[in-house]
Order: structure tokens, then C-alpha cells, then sequence
């Protein structure tokens, strides 16, 4: 199903040998705990999106094309479509950001509607292909995307991340962190020096244990620190994935990459968004259209501390993505090659007939 | 002894009624606590400085002084002088980037040396004349800079703040969060927004609680959403404090400060440094002259944190300060006014006569 490599990594998604449920690795419990979670009912599924128990765009994709096959095996004949359709809206729901959720829910839902005809059965097993499909597809893409972004570094570069789009993420080698880990398998000297990124941590939790798995040299910093270490010459590339590109190149991706590549332009380091293409929205004109989610004030106040860190009342604003704005970004590696500035003729050439 | 006003505030360092210790709010543990401790021994003391229980250029320098005449008062005839001395060259050792720290030292000190010919007993109450001299001239410093930094701020702003400028670290009003003390007395409408300021959030911590006991209108934040804060014009001004600032201008300051100000350069919102003059150190040209100050890893790996948020053995980089370069800084507010570019003349003609 997958074309698997000799990278020692986990599984992050994958059905059950019986089908029943979807396993993931709860993210939410690394790097202190590597735990398996089984979801079998919608709810359970909502809520692992929700808490980002499985996060990273691609991921969520592939995580709830799956999640809908293994609800669509407890739909009768009678209301088959009329579940269907009112779980793919409930997932969808889940996390109004991430667009390759909607994409990936809505894809399987075309498959199992072009079967309409078919037996529950049958229209299931197609909703499983499909997903195998998405799966397999993005492990490709992913692949293709650290090809194309290990051509623009150098062995002895240094990368900035920021949060995590690694394996974890996705399906495969990530996006982001795509080129570090295919530079280790080829025996480079490319190394990283991981922003934390708060609130969630994703950098100091997934991205640096993804790294160090791998044999990926890396070094863990303050979001606050990357403006030092870019003065001293200490970075020689930003690398970041991307939750959702508009038509004009403008990445939305989470809080703090645009403030990573205000950074760099002062200090003339590149800015690299590598994504899979399904992340480009060409419906989207550019990112003022994008809606950032704002969360709760208990990431800031109080989570992941033995003790609250904040005084208990106080006014939080969390917003989770920022937009780095297209005249920031140096290239924007899709599984299709390097794309330079003018973004939005390049983006249009290319990407001009998808969408959502 | 001090020019007390009307705010509800903590005495931060005072010493106990009988003199023999100093007695501090052990900042480590705000907000969860209000906690004092009664420091008697030079080890005490020097943890104090080194864990940050004490913090803040002038509130160090102040404590530092303080500390040197409980120190005094074991002191006898035959080796005052030797001890004297050995203990001001210990207290200045533990913290290498607090030049208020070796200034207020060596201020008393030096007042001590200059009645070599007297008693113990009347060279310990010159220590202790000398240290209520620093204090109550600190307290008369924040106010001006309040008063001078308020002149630069308009009704209804919104400023941004980074680490802890307030009164904690000083004796009164605190530096960079003076202005927002002040408004708040005169029933003005100036709002915050807080940088938590990892890894040690004495933003989180320490401002948000300061401002909120003081009824300052304030949201926390994460570092790394000041961008998006700024571009969706949400600052009208960048307020700081700093720790040692160079003839040329150069303001070294809490890691973070560098990369808000070059944030604010980019969406074109102000940068102000509020500090003392005694901070301003015209020995030294420039920025890179000025030693930053790197930290443990436990800082970035687990401090704080119920448990570990990140792999055991990951590598750290935790420097504890950065630099900001004076093209990135918009005005200087000391206690004598507020200066503009170019920095380098007008620190010359206000304080061409300063050193350490």
C-alpha cells in the first residue's frame, strides 16, 4: 500500500488489521510517550483532529479519508449517503483552517457518490481504495517535495524550522523536513535548529524527535531566538510547510512563520515553503482571504506547566496560523519542482485548474 | 526613605527591620506565589542574582548594594577591607551582562574605601547611606522615564511589551512599563499587549501580573504572534527596557527584543528603549562589544513543564540576551529625556562623561 523506505520511523496512520478503527500516534503525548490511539466512532475522530492528536495537513487528509471508511461500514442501504454525507460535514468541521481536510473528505465522498449504485459493500471497499489512494499518492508527493528542496541547500547548511512538517505530519518524509531527512539518508551534513514554536510545541516535541530518530543533527531553540542566531550567520535557510497557500503565493502556516521570514529578509536568508500542491487553493486570491483560527487561552496560560505560568484571568489572544506574505517567501517547492518570484503567474501557469 | 506613591505594589527589596538581611520577592515564583525570602549569607545573595529570584537591571544593582552592607555588618577591623572587597568582586561575578549590577557595587564600595579611617561600625552605616542613596535616586529615575515615555504615547494605543520592565525590577515604576503605570493612575486608555518572553516568561508571569494589579488593560501573547499582531495593526508602539546599552545606541536586552523590533520596522510602529542612564555604558562602541549571557538547556527542555517537552538529549541554544541594533530604535527615554537619531551624537552630549 505504502512505498515504504529504510527510514526508521513509526506509523502515524493506519487502519487496524480488521478495519474497524484508525490507529494513530497520539501526538499530543510525544516525545514523553509514544501511545497508539484506536478511534472507531465519529466523535473520537472529531475530537483527535480538534486537540491536533493527529495534526500536519497532509495527515489530517489522509487520517480522516480513512476515518470516513471505517464510519461507512456501520451504514445500512436505507440512509447510506445520508450518514455519509452528514459525517464528512462533521469532520470537515473539525478544523475550519486546514484545507487538505476538506479536500481529502470531499475526494472519498465524490468516489462513494459515483458509485451510488453499488452495494453498501461495494461502495465502502471504494471508499477504502480511495483512501489507499490519497495515502499512497501523498507518499509519492512527499518524496518528490525533499527531492526538489535538497537541491536549493548545501552540505554544511544550517536550516531554520518552525513547528513540524515532518513524518508525522504526513504520510511520508513530510514537507518541511523532507530535505533534512533525505540529506541524512544520503550521509549530508545538513542540520537544524528547531524553533519550539509555541503554544503547542511542535517543534520541541515532534520536530527535534523526528529529527534525532533520523540521525538529523539538530539544536532546540526559543521561537524569540531566531533573530540572533540569523545575525550571527548561524542560519542559512528557512525551511516551513504550509497549511494553505492562495493564488498569490501567501502561506498560511502556523504562528510565527511570518515573523521567521521578517526575520530573514533582514538578514538575506532564504525563506523555502515546501507543500504538496493540493495545499495551493487558487480559489483563494490571497491570504487576507484566508480565516485564521483563533484557540483557547489555556495553551498560554496554563498548559503543559506544573503550575499556571499566567495570572489565572488574564486576557490571551492565540491566534494559530499567520499568513507570510508571498514578497517574503525566496521559492515554493511543491512535489512539482521550484517555483520563483513573480509567485502568482507561476502558481497560475502550473496550479491554474485545481481547486477545492 | 523612598518617594512612595499610591500604587498597590509589593515592596521587591527592602531590608528586615533589624538589618540583618535583605529581603526579596522571590520572582521565580510569581504569579502562582507571593513568596519573601530573607537573604543573610553572600551565597544566598549570589543564587538570588544568578536564578533570577531578583531580576531587572536597577532592582539587582539595588539589591547588590543592599547586600553588600548586610554583608558588612560580620565585618571586622582587621580584614574589612579584604572582605569587603572579595564579596563586592563575588556578588558582580554572578551575573556577567547586569552592568547595573558591577555600577552599584562599585558605587559602594568606593564610598566605603573613601572613609577607610573610620570605625567598622560607621563605614557599615555609610554602606547602608549609600544604598538608600541608590534606591531613592532609582525611584526618582522610573518616574521620570514614566512621565518622558507617557509624553510619546497617545490616548487609546495599544503598546507592545517584551520580558519585565516594571516596577519588580526597580524600585518604582519600572522602566518600559512606567509609561503604562502612569496612564493608568491619570485614567488614560493605554492597553498592552504581553509578550510571554520564553524560555523564563517573566512576561507572563511577572508583567501580566503587574499590570493587572495595577488595572492596565493587558493581553498575553506568544512571542512568536507578534508579527501577526502588528500587521493587523494591532501596536501603535514597542516599549522595552534594557540591560546595558553602547555609546553608538546598540540596546542589549532580553533575547526576543531584537526580533520585535525588527518586526516593528517592517509594519512601521515605533520602538522605544526606556532605561536609566546609569544603564547606558559609553566605554563600550557598540553592540557586538557587549557579551550575551547563554544559558542552561533545562531552560528550553523542561523547566517549567509537568513533564519533559522535548526529547531528553536534544541540544540547546539558550542565549539569554540579544542585541538591538539603534537603526531599529526609534527614540531613547531616560530619566533626562527623550533622544532621536543619530544616537550615537546625542548619548555624547548627554552622557559623554558616563562610565563604569
Amino acid at each position: 500500500m505504502n512505498t515504504d523506505t529504510n527510514i526508521n520511523r513509526p506509523q502515524n496512520i493506519a487502519l487496524t488489521s480488521d478495519g474497524s478503527a484508525v490507529r494513530i500516534i497520539d501526538q499530543t503525548r510525544l516525545p514523553g510517550a509514544l501511545i497508539y490511539l484506536d478511534l472507531r466512532t465519529r466523535e473520537e475522530m472529531y475530537e483527535a483532529i480538534l486537540s491536533l492528536r493527529v495534526r500536519g495537513a497532509p495527515a489530517i487528509g489522509i487520517f480522516a479519508a480513512y476515518a470516513v471508511y471505517v464510519l461507512s461500514r456501520g451504514y445500512g442501504a436505507a440512509d447510506y449517503f445520508e450518514r455519509l454525507d452528514a459525517d464528512c460535514d462533521y469532520l470537515i468541521s473539525s478544523r475550519p483552517t486546514a484545507v487538505n481536510l476538506a479536500r481529502q473528505v470531499n475526494r472519498v465522498r465524490r468516489a462513494a457518490h459515483a458509485r451510488a449504485d453499488a452495494s453498501p459493500a461495494a461502495v465502502t471497499a471504494c471508499l477504502r481504495a480511495e483512501a489507499d489512494a490519497i495515502r499512497r499518492e501523498d507518499a509519492a508527493m512527499c518524496r518528490a517535495i525533499a527531492e526538489h528542496g535538497l537541491s536549493l541547500l548545501r552540505d554544511g547548511d544550517t536550516v531554520l524550522t518552525h513547528c513540524n512538517a515532518g513524518p508525522l505530519a504526513t504520510s511520508e518524509y513530510g514537507t518541511g523536513l523532507g530535505p533534512l531527512l533525505l540529506a541524512a539518508e544520503r550521509g549530508m551534513d545538513i542540520r537544524a535548529l528547531v524553533d519550539e514554536t509555541r503554544p503547542l510545541l511542535q517543534g520541541a516535541r515532534l520536530t527535534a524527535w523526528e529529527l534525532m530518530n533520523a540521525g538529523v543533527d539538530c539544536t532546540l531553540i526559543c521561537d524569540s531566538m531566531a533573530a540572533l542566531a540569523m545575525k550571527q550567520g548561524r542560519v542559512q535557510a528557512v525551511l516551513a510547510g504550509c497549511d494553505r497557500m492562495a493564488a498569490n503565493g501567501d502561506a498560511a502556516n502556523k504562528i510565527g512563520t511570518l515573523g521567521a521570514a521578517i526575520l530573514a529578509q533582514r538578514y538575506g536568508v532564504p525563506v523555502y515553503i515546501l507543500l504538496p500542491s493540493s495545499t495551493i487553493d487558487m480559489t483563494c486570491p490571497t491570504g487576507a482571504d484566508i480565516p485564521i483560527e483563533e484557540r483557547g487561552a489555556d495553551e498560554l496560560r496554563s498548559l503543559w506547566y506544573a503550575s499556571p505560568m499566567a495570572p489565572a484571568g488574564v486576557k490571551c489572544w492565540n491566534p494559530a496560523f499567520d499568513v507570510t506574505d508571498h514578497e517574503l517567501i525566496t521559492a515554493i517547492v511543491t512535489e512539482k519542482g521550484v517555483l520563483y518570484p513573480p509567485f502568482e503567474t507561476a502558481l497560475q501557469q502550473h496550479f491554474g485548474g485545481n481547486s477545492i
